[in-house]
Order: structure tokens, then C-alpha cells, then sequence
């Protein structure tokens, strides 16, 4: 079992996301909040620039830029592009403050509640959330395992990562009891790394609920690609719900109903997400399954 | 009594408050929605720019942007100061189309529910909102006429006026039921026009209960200006709610409670718009009225 020795804290990866930009603000007041005795504890606010804007991001979505060989390939460049290179240059496997473990804050539109989300389902991700969700049972606990972004995030440049989402939340706000429960969860995650690393975890619990992502759903668009519709109101902040095959997806601007045509019992996360609107998401539909922690 | 013969209907004053946006857009689809046979009725994208950005504005807030002589005064350009100046130019009181009614549709991340902003008492106006307060009991009647703002915005150009506002809805995403109750808004305003043109309007209601402006109330910031506490979570959503003296106003980062220190008994409205964390408001805060209505 190796160690964990570097943990790094990010907030403001998207600029507008204030919760975990003033979370971390408070961690560089007070770092003895964040100290523990194992290992090293950093924190970095993601995108400063944006953070300044109010936006989420400058020139490209940060949260998108650290696949380096597809940004060569796409010639992107600006703002996002170097504050990445240089985030790596720093906290990559090859910087000069590799780290083991990033925790990414990060806020939502939808109604998240406390959501955990894991990139990869190896044993150190799956044991650290089935601790959280043992002390917090409310947690959801998501996958994007499936989702392909394991490689252009952030956080992807540690060994072990973590994104921390909470909602709902309008961009650009705080939200207090939201601020206070994500707060809690870092230190949760703070304290399990320091027990995994001096006497290891003894879990209690046999399955962990997991939100598996499948796949992305757009809004209906004319050929223009210009939305036509929006949420259905029965499913509005009906996140980690069960939705049916025939179910309402969303309303026409004329009140037409469209349903859910797919042929699986899906369980929506990110609906109605203020960013996603642009990347073509209205939501992602998720499988729920139960993974047995040993 | 002087006949309205024009009315304007404006969404995207600011370009990521999309109800209004969609809303307008499906007016332009469907003109025969808004038709009514005693007045011409126009739409207007206020901001087309800030809505193809999914921005607030541009350069600058576009409904700050009517008060001309303010405007160089203070040197200031950029592309809000011209629009508003191209809008003026069509559909100020001097010029090619002026209008006699301007309906501008806004949206709130704050819990407004569908609220209806008057910039002035006049006869008109309140007429107007005790009609539309008896068929729809719920909205809530601000008036802004003492907030100093009656100048600037862009439905300032207009003889008559009234602001939309619905929420709470994150800026950027739609709400399928605001949307809805936002459009039977529009067609009750534009009823009550045709009615006002032709037979006059009898109205029962005697006294109309007006969230009157008080003043604005920044979020406590340290020196260099920068927030150091958010919303009370006893007062988050609690729109038109009574707040006493000594009531929980703020909750600071490190737990603290700030309190209501005022003199009057006040009823908190826009508590935690996105939009108003630059303009350096955190709530207004109104007092309750009841106005006869004879």
C-alpha cells in the first residue's frame, strides 16, 4: 500500500463556482484546518482569471484543457491552455510537487445535493467512498468512469482523485449550508487519507450505491441547433430519481411533452446544468448499481 | 384617459436570463399570441450580443445604460452604450416608433416567485397591478420608484413600464413552470391594455399590498473588498418574508452570525442575486405597504 504524501485542494477550477473558491480562500486563512499529520496538504485556486471575471472560464473551460496531445492537435490556445501547462508543470506526476491526491470543488445548477465523483473505479476511490457515504449516507456517489473525461480534467494530473459537487447552486452565488456541508466533506476526506495512511480502514459496509454514468442527453434542437425545448417540470431537480422508459424528458416552448425513449431504467445526474448548456448536455442519464466493497 | 397604441415586449435585456429570451422568441414565432386589436405590439432581444455570449452584458449592464447624460458624464462607450442608444433612437419617446407600454421580462436567481417591478406610482400602474394581483393572488408587487434606477434602464424610455421578474432560476438555464407563468403574465398585461383601450377596467380590489424600496444592503466585505460572509441559511429563499430587528442576516466563512441591524421592519426581496454580488447588494430590503385602489 503506497502512501499518500502530497493532497492538493483545488477550488475555482470554474470561476463561477464560488463555493469551492471560498472554501479553499478559508483553508489558505486558516491552514491549520487543513493540516494533518501524515502527509502535506497545498491548496490552488484553478482559474484565477475567471474567478476575477466571474465567469467559469476565459478563453476554454479549464476543467477540459489538460490533454495536452489533443489540445496540440486541436491548436487551441489562451488563457486556460497555459494556466494548465503550468498547473502541471507544478502538480503533475513529473512537477516538482507531484501529488497523489487532488480534491476538486466544484458547484452545480442541478440539484446535486452532495455528490462525490469518481473517475476511476480502483480500490483506494471505491474504499474512500464507501467510508464517506458510511459517515454520510445522504452522499451520492457518481461514476464518470464511463464518461471519457477521466483525461482532460483537472484533477486527472494526480494518482488518486476526487470532484466534490454540490447543488443546487446558481453560478455565481453561495449557498451557506451547502458551503458548510462541502467544507465538512473535505475534511472527511482529509481524515480518512490520514487514517488510510497511519493505521488503514477497517469499512464496515458490504455495498456502495454508485450512479454509473451511461450517457449524455441534449436538448431538443431545430436545425439551426438553436434549443426548443426545456426540462420537463415533473423531472426538474429530480436528480439520482428513477426515470422510466416513457417517462417526460422535457416541455416544448409550445408545451409539447417528449418522453424518454430509451430502453434502460436510468437515474439523471446534472439536469438542467447552467454550463452544460453549451456542450450539448441537458443531462447525463446514469445506471445505479451496488459495488461490493470488500 | 390617453389610449396605449404601442407596447414593446423586451427579453434578454440581460443575455443569460433566458426566459425572457425564449419567451420573446416564441412571440416572433407566433405573433398571433400577442396580437390584441386596439394596439400594436413589437418584441425586442435587448442585448443580442450578451445572449449569443450567455453573458450578463458585454461591456456593460444594458439596463443601466438609459441615462444619456449620465453615460457622458462618465465617458462612458463600449457596445451596451450604443444599443441602447440605437433602441432609444426606434423606440424612445422622440423616436420613430415611441412606446406607450414597455413589459421587460427579467429573471432572478433570487426566490421572486413571479414578481411584478413598478418604477413609478402612477395611476396606470397601479391599476394595472391590482387587476393582475386579483386574477393572480401570488404575484408579488415591488416598487422600485425610490431605488434611484427609475433613469437608467432600458424600460425607462417607455411611457408606462413594468418589470418582469421570475425565480428563482439560475442564470443560463430555463425553468419550464417560470417560463409558463412568466408568458400567462405577459398575455394578462396585454389583456388588461385591451381592455383599458375599450370598455375601461372596473376593478373590485380595493388595496394593493407593494413591497416598497427601502434600501440596498451590501454583504459584509473586509478592506480589500472582498465578501467575508454569505447569506444566512434561516434567510436564503425567504423573499418577502418579515425580517425584525436582530433577525440573522449573514453567516461569515469561519460560522459567525451577523444580524439585522436596521430600525424598521423590513421585507428582504433579490436576496442572493447572482447578478448583484458586483453592484455590491446582497439583498434590497422593502417595506410593506397596502395601496387604496379607488
Amino acid at each position: 500500500m503506497s502512501q499518500i504524501k502530497r493532497v492538493l485542494i483545488v477550488g475555482g477550477t470554474h470561476g463561477n463556482e464560488l463555493t469551492g473558491v471560498y472554501t479553499t480562500k478559508k483553508f489558505e486563512r486558516h491552514p491549520v484546518l487543513i493540516d494533518r499529520p501524515s502527509f502535506e496538504t497545498f491548496t490552488l485556486i484553478g482559474n484565477p482569471n475567471a474567478v476575477a471575471a466571474g465567469t467559469r472560464y476565459i478563453d476554454h473551460d479549464l476543467n477540459r484543457c489538460f490533454n495536452f496531445k489533443e489540445l496540440e492537435e486541436q491548436l487551441r490556445c489562451g488563457y486556460e491552455v497555459q494556466r494548465a501547462k503550468d498547473i502541471f508543470d507544478q502538480f503533475g506526476q513529473t512537477g516538482s510537487l507531484p501529488i497523489d491526491l487532488i480534491i476538486d470543488q466544484h458547484s452545480t445548477t442541478s440539484n446535486a445535493g452532495v455528490m462525490l465523483i469518481l473517475d476511476q473505479l480502483d480500490t483506494f476511490s471505491l474504499n474512500l467512498a464507501a467510508y464517506l457515504s458510511s459517515i454520510q449516507p445522504t452522499l451520492n456517489v457518481y461514476s464518470s468512469a464511463n464518461s471519457g473525461r477521466s483525461q482532460d480534467s483537472l484533477r486527472s494530473l494526480a494518482k488518486h482523485r476526487v470532484g466534490i459537487e454540490i447543488g443546487p447552486i446558481a453560478h455565481g452565488t453561495l449557498h451557506a449550508e451547502l458551503f458548510q456541508k462541502n467544507e465538512a466533506l473535505v475534511y472527511a476526506i482529509l481524515d480518512y487519507v490520514e487514517q488510510y495512511n497511519t493505521h488503514g480502514i477497517e469499512l464496515e459496509k458490504s455495498s456502495l450505491p454508485l450512479y454509473q454514468y451511461v450517457v449524455a442527453v441534449d436538448y431538443p434542437r431545430n436545425s439551426e441547433g438553436e434549443i426548443f425545448a426545456m426540462i420537463h417540470p415533473q423531472l426538474q431537480f429530480q436528480d439520482y430519481k428513477p426515470l422510466n422508459p416513457g417517462d417526460p424528458l422535457f416541455l416544448t416552448f409550445d408545451g409539447e411533452v417528449i418522453t424518454y425513449q430509451g430502453d434502460f431504467l436510468a437515474f439523471p445526474v446534472f439536469i438542467n446544468e447552467a454550463a452544460y448548456y453549451e456542450k450539448a448536455i441537458a443531462m447525463c442519464l446514469a445506471e445505479k448499481q451496488n459495488i461490493g466493497i470488500s
